[in-house]
Formats: structure tokens, sequence, C-alpha cells
């Protein structure tokens, strides 16, 4: 594995088996010293065109546990700005051998694009509408612990809520799942769902109520208000009364589901409760398996292929 | 100790051992090659509300020289524009496994709430007019390293001249002094003090003139001009000529007495002299010294507690 | 050498060394494991006053193949902003125990003059129309890499194509490759031509039509608009008529001569073709060869002059 562009280039063999890393590197970070000289030598470079500090921070985090070099490539302050092309930053970065470029970028398709312009690995930290690919690994992984292991997934009911046409982690999350054998349920008003979604091999319904009490994951989607078209939400009110998680319908969960959202959270759009008083929520959780999946994901890429490594300590 | 939020939390007993620990990075500063594994595999990010590239430069020196990992954080370029509360951001952080957050914020109290929404160990770096107690500790190493030992304050006079009513280094710096024993005397203008000084128990000066012959340490203040409300100053240039570091009052400053300030400089506003031509000044000793004692609280908050580390150094 | 300000205070025999230490560089990134541990216990600062992401990368990835310590310090979020003086600045820098500063600034002489306040090694990065000495010394790398040695230039020609006036890079370069024995022809118009060009030890042309077809290296500058007073361009379009590198300028150009630009391009100002389709095309060479010789003026600088730390690689 060269890049990683898509969940779609990912078999199943290939999830399943970046879950077990990530099963050694959660163990990693488990230890008192969180550190390994898997990546020593090689450089890893942030470049975000389109602003997350959470998403670059788990990348970095985990670039570090692994002993990488970090680079941090802002797009506001840079040449792109002195109407320098994209291919030529991408080639000057390659240039400078750099090893890995974790892309994140607001039009789909851009990490696809660029992957051809260079020998560096791609890592698509989310492009449009498009894909996320690791956020789907850590939210697989973080089902598949809940319920024992990737096979567990069959069966299983994922109800997926919010502003599915407009999401990258939707459709990401979607493929995972359902490749992992699990059914998934889309559940938001018909303007907010995507044209061709009978093709998706998913169940849709448009009431939050229908679904909740017989689901095994309730996984509500951030409202990104930033990125809809004008007049697509209808009165954001009515969304949050028809679609918000409440306490009410916390209480209709069944014994044993859990909560996920892939942050930030708009507290009063999609989310009325606290979820930190809610025992089923897995929402920190998910951040911290995201930088055990990214350890995974750049070890995968850049390592060596020797699991031997992760079992060295960093001399102290 | 788990944080450091305020002056207040810390005995003298706690200071005196903190500024004992400052002594030995002094003494690893000193060094060829000034770095200690001591943090290894420790994560510690920079949470910068307010700009302060100086402050945070000295964290992150510190924090490297112990060799922790260090993330930057920068609230103008966080989620917390897309609207996520500040308590889901630092529960974020958190998750990723980060072991220290180092705060800086423009309100009074933020750092002390922080403290109770994570595990990681929370490191005021100022917040708004209430604390900055790493600048009060590292004011406390040079004042004693000048004139000897903690225990050598007693009896000894300190001046802190310019806007006290607004500054969180006055409030710190008053409480750390006092308690190793030595007096405080406050110069400025009555309407920049704060209303209930009668209860800080420190001296009160309305001339600079009347005090700066008779006091071991000058401590000019910077006038916050982006922190104080409109009016209030009266006119800067009366407030120069009757507060204003001069070359005439130094001339009147006793022998052996020293020239303190917390940076940034405003020339020609508290300052009118070049201190780089002052051999009393130790304004630069005090960025110095403040590596060494934000290493002294980087190590005590996070390292094992064992000091032969300092003793190793870093392979070469 | 304690710093770089320019390439005038390099000898011949400098840059000669310079250039060896660089081919050990070089050796070095071809490895498995690029980085060696010979600036291990430094701290660099980039201090960029002017945004230049890719020579602050470039010059970053060399410092942590070194495995120095890295600050960043961008101007616009700076102390400078707060009044702060640009003295007081570098001397905060300087005590906080950093060993170097890397300086970009938009105006000339600002490095040496900085060189004055600091113990730091002073690096310029480019300052204002005056000087790019690290640059200077890759393109020297670079040609010399293609014809031999730094002997072999003797006898070579160079044409500089553009905006000579305003280009600090021209500047550098001019002095560097007429050193060592090239013959450098200037092409610009006369307008973008410095008044005193007859002193400079070069020919001038005002065709590059003339030049292409008998010259060993093709060097174009940046057009750097956003630099140039308005009115000196006269007509954008009528200048990369007269001046812009064109397929048919391409197929001008001698068996075995290269053609070099330092980045970034203006594709469709000075720059029709694409490079990466032009096999002699130095360009990305050029960025490549870029971190090594910035890693030998690192180490040049800072190390402690053995070159046996280079062998050693760092441990995994």
């Amino acid at each position: 594995m060269k890049h990683l562009l898509s969940t779609h280039d990912l078999s199943v063999d290939d999830i399943v088996g970046m879950l077990d890393v990530a099963d050694h590197m959660v163990q990693v970070n488990a230890r008192q010293l969180p550190k390994v000289p898997a990546l020593r030598g090689r450089t890893i470079a942030s470049v975000f065109f389109e602003d997350s500090t959470r998403t670059r921070l788990s990348f970095e985090t985990a670039a570090k546990r692994l002993s990488a070099d970090v680079m941090t490539f802002m797009a506001s302050s840079s040449s792109l700005n002195k109407g320098e092309s994209l291919r030529d930053t991408i080639e000057t970065l390659s240039a400078m051998g750099i090893d890995a470029l974790v892309i994140r970028h607001k039009s789909s398709g851009v990490p696809q694009q660029i992957s051809q312009w260079t020998n560096a690995s791609i890592i698509n930290a989310g492009d449009g509408w498009h894909q996320h690919p690791t956020q789907a690994l850590l939210d697989a992984y973080t089902v598949t612990r809940e319920f024992g292991s990737p096979a567990s997934l069959a069966g299983r009911s994922i109800a997926i809520v919010g502003d599915i046409k407009h999401s990258r982690v939707a459709r990401s999350n979607i493929d995972v799942f359902t490749r992992l054998g699990a059914t998934v349920i889309l559940v938001a008003p018909s303007h907010l769902l995507p044209a061709d979604v009978e093709s998706w091999g998913v169940e849709v319904s448009g009431s939050i109520d229908e679904v909740v009490g017989r689901v095994d994951v309730l996984y509500m989607l951030r409202m990104q208000l930033e990125r809809m078209e004008s007049g697509n939400v209808g009165s954001l009110r009515e969304y949050s009364e028809r679609y918000a998680l409440t306490q009410s319908r916390v209480d209709q969960m069944g014994v044993g589901s859990i909560l996920m959202h892939p942050g930030p959270m708009n507290r009063g759009v999609e989310i009325m409760i606290d979820p930190s008083e809610f025992s089923g929520s897995r929402i920190l959780q998910q951040v911290s398996y995201g930088v055990s999946v990214r350890m995974a994901v750049l070890f995968t890429l850049l390592g060596n292929g020797s699991m031997s490594v992760l079992g060295q300590g960093v001399e102290q």
C-alpha cells in the first residue's frame, strides 16, 4: 500500500489488517512511555488547504509517537498565495525528501490528483464531500472494539443521522461499515440525502425516533453549516427539533448501544445533551483511537513492514 | 503537584523547591549539549487563545530541552471558529493523549476552569489580569540568584512601577515576593491601582522618584495599551514623564540594585533608556532564566520525580 | 565562520569547502535513514518577517535531519505587533539560548544588523533586493554537480533572465558564479537592470533569443510582481513575449545545457513550458540539493568541526 486516498481502495482484508495494526498501537499508547522509533528518519508533512486543527494535531501526534519528523504547511501562508500552482507546490515538497503528505482540501479528488505528481505517500485527511478514510477506519476500530472484533459487525445496525449529502464522513463510513457486514440506516430529511442514495446499499429513514431504539450505533454527523449551500437547511430550528439528539431520544436507545460523533460537535444544533454525562457515548474514545489508527496508517505506509520495532521503547 | 494555575496554590516550600529544581536546569543549560531525556515520550501542547510568541517559545524551548514532543495550537486557527465549545476542544486534546496543556487566555480563570475538564496537567501561561505564575517564579529566581538564596529576599525591597490594576504579572509577583519576605512598593497613579490595594500587604507610592533610590529591585511593568479601557491612561505623555525610567532616575538607583521588566518593553513609554547599556539591568537574564524555570515546572509536573535523569545527556 | 550574511563574506575557498560539505550531506540524504545526530541539542529558529513557506521548510527539514530542535517564529504573530523593537525581539530569542536564527526580511541589511545584536549565528534567508546566499550556494552546487566540480565552472556561460534589478537571487548568484570562473550574461529590458550594471563584471543582452543557444545554463528569475514598483513592468504581456521561456526557445538550447529557476515559478509569466517534461530542467534538483546545502551551512556554523558524526546514523 503506497497511498491512502479512499476507503474504496481498501479490500476488507486491508481494513481488517489495518485495525489489527491499530490494536498494537493502542498497546503502545498505553505504555508509560508511548513512543516507538518505528519511523525515525522519516519526514511527514501536514498540508492543510482547509483548516482542521483537530485532524492535523491527531496526525502530528501520531507521527511524533512513531518518532517521525513533522513539518506543518498551512496553505494560507504558502507560495500558493504568490500564484504558484498546486502541482509545483507538491513537487517542491516532494523534492525536499518529504516521505508522506497528509492532505486536507475543500475539493473532492485533490489528494488523488496529487498522488500522480509525487513519489511521496499521500494520505487523504478529507477532501470535499468525497472521502475521509482515516475517520472511517477509526470509527470502524471504535465499533469493533466495542462489539469484539471486525467479524462482530455482521448483523449490527448503525444509524447515521444528519446531512448525508454533504458529508465525506458519511460516504467513507458507509463504505467501511457495510463491507464489514453491518446494516447502515441513513436518517435525514430528503433534501440532505444524495440523489443516488438508492444505489448505496443502505436503508433510509426520515425519522430518528423510528430508528433510535433499534440500532447498535447511533452516529450523529456534524451539521456543516459552513459547507452547505444556503437554503438547504430550511429552518435550522426545525431541523434540530426533528433530528437532534435529545435526552428523550437517548432514553430510547437500547441497552449496550453507543453514541458516536466525528467532532467538532455543534452543541444546540445536532446534539442537545452533554455526551460526557452519557455512559454510552464513545465520542472521546473515537478521538483517542484516532491517534492509534493514524499511527497504524503511517506505519503501514512508511514502515519497513516488521512489527518488531513496536516492541522497542525509545531509550530514556 | 498536578497543575500550575496560580501562585496562591504554591506554599513557600513549593516555591523554594521549584527554584531549587530551576538551579539544576540552569546547569543543564550551561552544558555544551543542553538537552536531557527527562520527558521523552511526553507530549506538551501550547494552547494560546491570546498571542504571545515570547512566552510560547520559552515554554516550547523548555519542553524540547527536556526531550518532550511539542504541539502548537493557536486558537485563531481552531475548531473554536466553527463553534466548538472550549470544553470540547480541551477534552479532544486530552483524549489524544496530550500530557500537559500550556494555556494563555484573555479571560481570568479559564486555566482553572479547564483543569476541571481534563486529566492533563494545566499550566497557566497568563489569564487576563489574574495570574502568570511562571513569570513570578522566573522573577523570583532572578532575584534570589542576584541576592544569594530565597532566604536572602527577607528584608529586601522591590518597587513595581506601572499599571498595577490591569497586570497579572503584578498580582503574581506581589504574592511570591511578599511571601519570600520582601517588601513590595507599588508605584502608580491612583487610577492604575486596584480598588482593594489596602488589603494586598504592600506599600504604595505615587512617585517613582521617591522610591528609586531606596529599593533593591526596580521592576518596571509593561504599559499594556491593548488591555486598558480607553481613558484610563490620561495623557500617555504625562504618564511617561512621571513614571517612565529615565537616565536621571537610573542615576539615582542604589549600588547593587537591579532593573527588571517582564517584556516586551514599550520603549518610549515606560522605558526611556537602553537597558543593554545599563549594567544593573537583568531584563535579558530574566528571559534566560525563564527557560530554566519553565523546564523546572514541566519536569516537576510531568517527570518521574527522580533528578538523576538530569545527569544524563542525550546521546550524540 | 560564525554567520552567513552575504556571499561577499565567503572566499572562493569557503565556497568550495561548503560545496564539499554539501556533497557529504547529499550522501546522508541518500541513505535509507537520512538523519544524523550532528546538531543534537542545538536549537535553530526560523525568524521570517516575510512569508516564504518554501525556504522555511527547506531550512527546517535540513535542521531536523541534523537532529537539531527547531522553533518557528512568524513575525505576523509576534511581539513586534505590540510595538516591541526588532532589537528587543532578537535579544530575547538569543537570551532563550537559541543557537542560530534563520532570518528572512523585506529590507536589505537587516540580517547584518541583527548579527551585531546577538551571539547566535545569523543566516540570511533573503533580505530585500540584497542577498540570498544559500540560494547562490545551492545553485552553485547544482551547476558544479552538473558539470563535474567547482573548477569545471571555468569558461562556462550562465544567462540570468528577468528582473535583475529587484532580485537578491541575481545579486548573490552573479557573485558566486563569476568568482567560480563562469561568464554571466544578464538578459533583461533596460528598466529591469540596475543602474550600475557596468561595474558588475557581467555581460548584458537585451535578447533572450540571442543568448539561449550559446549558454550552458539558462537561469530564469521569478518575476516578483509583488516587489516591483508599479509601472516598471510595462506591459506584462509584452515582457512575456520578449523574455519568457517558450518551447521554441527551449528548442534552441544547446545539447547538455540546463534550465534553472529559484521558484516559485510564475507559469504564464516567465515560463510557458512545463519543466517536468523537459529533460534539461534542474528546477526540482535545485530544491532537493537545497536541503543538503542548508544542512552543510548549519553544520558548518554550528557543528563541532568533525565530519565523523556524519558517518553515524541515528539509532533505530
